[in-house]
């Protein structure tokens, strides 16, 4: 009985490895390509308002900035937003019925963990909800209102993402992709690519935060010394 | 025969969840007192070292720098040289007869993930062991020699040393401790005390680090308009 009950799981999943245990997956009874279009919608309105915001602020933000400006409140967005609706009811989503569980349902051919409430993948992503979000959004008014909060806030907040996707997909890598559909289309265009963003971005905002608080703390050094010499 | 092994194995080695498969688990023929007055002399090396560097310091420093040399030091040394020795050793520590496999062999009593090759376990330690390792060093060449790089150096190492140990602590709670020796003497004593260690000091640390990077990008800042204005 157990053995057919088993057997019937493994079948009635389409996840990866082929034996998780998900006797409450339900597949979806809406359409995949509605919660693209809610997901894209929701990121193009978050670029907006921040287009909204770089136009407003005080001092004239280069090319750069506004990227990052951009590039943070889309991250706070997926974080708090996405990730942090994972961390809440990551029990539940293999068989819920929204939006969100639908796109967690796609994105887990890619990683089934999300589905299997993995310990590691929760508490990564209650932190990245939590936290990096919290430091995307102070990074990106620190950029608008050219705070000197703007650079550690960058630091942190790209330190974190990169931090725990080097976690995530270190556990992947040393446990063989088994949590990954080998398919190419889920392989490359969710599993690597999705992340490799995560990967490329974060370092470079990291060695820019470095690079601007290095010199920020040189003048602020030489400040002081000069302050003394008068 | 199957099952007459496994009993075996539960029998064969003292640790939790009591029936972790550790097959190539041999308890220690090395006296574990050795083991300690080991570190407790590598860790005393590492502080006269320290003191000595601290003492040729360029700059007079105060006590609180005094302090987090050592500090980052210490940390260094237990990242690249302990915990190095576990993420390169993990597949046959729990088999190995040396001072570092039998201080490896006393922790796993409070987490037996040490013993089991836990993939995020070895990938969080090798990442300690090679960044946290690494910046820490830094960070205490920042101080010594008064150099811009110590606060985004100390705020790195400790971000990574938090995160790092709040995923490690929050993965062991979710699983409801499981792999902790339920025994006050390796929950309180080695458990929880140890990693509240590394959970207060960072803590202290990021913050320590943000207040005078603010402090300073706030001078860099000022200094920037006085020398438009002139």
């Amino acid at each position: 009985m157990d053995t057919a009950k088993e057997t019937l799981n493994k079948v009635l999943h389409p996840y990866y490895p082929r034996d998780a245990h998900l006797p409450h997956y339900v597949a979806s009874t809406l359409n995949i390509n509605e919660a693209f279009i809610t997901l894209g919608s929701a990121i193009t309105v978050t670029m907006i308002i921040s287009a909204v915001l770089i136009s407003q602020a005080q001092k004239k933000l280069t090319c750069k900035d506004k990227y990052i400006v951009v590039w943070m409140l889309v991250c706070a967005g997926i974080h708090m937003v996405l990730e942090g609706y994972f961390a809440f009811n990551h029990k539940n989503l293999a068989g819920m019925q929204t939006v969100m569980a639908d796109l967690w349902r796609e994105y887990s051919h890619s990683d089934s963990r999300y589905m299997t409430s993995d310990p590691f993948t929760v508490i990564m992503e209650g932190i990245t909800a939590l936290v990096d979000g919290s430091f995307a959004i102070v990074t990106a008014y620190g950029v608008l209102t050219d705070s000197p909060i703007r650079y550690p806030a960058q630091l942190i907040t790209s330190l974190m993402q990169l931090y725990g996707n080097i976690l995530y997909m270190g556990i992947n890598l040393m446990e063989g992709f088994r949590y990954t559909n080998p398919h190419p289309f889920y392989f490359y265009g969710y599993f690597v690519s999705m992340n490799a963003i995560w990967m490329v971005v974060p370092t470079y905002l990291i060695f820019d935060a470095c690079k601007n608080i290095y010199r920020g703390m040189l003048i602020a050094k030489r400040a002081a010394i000069v302050k003394k010499a008068n």
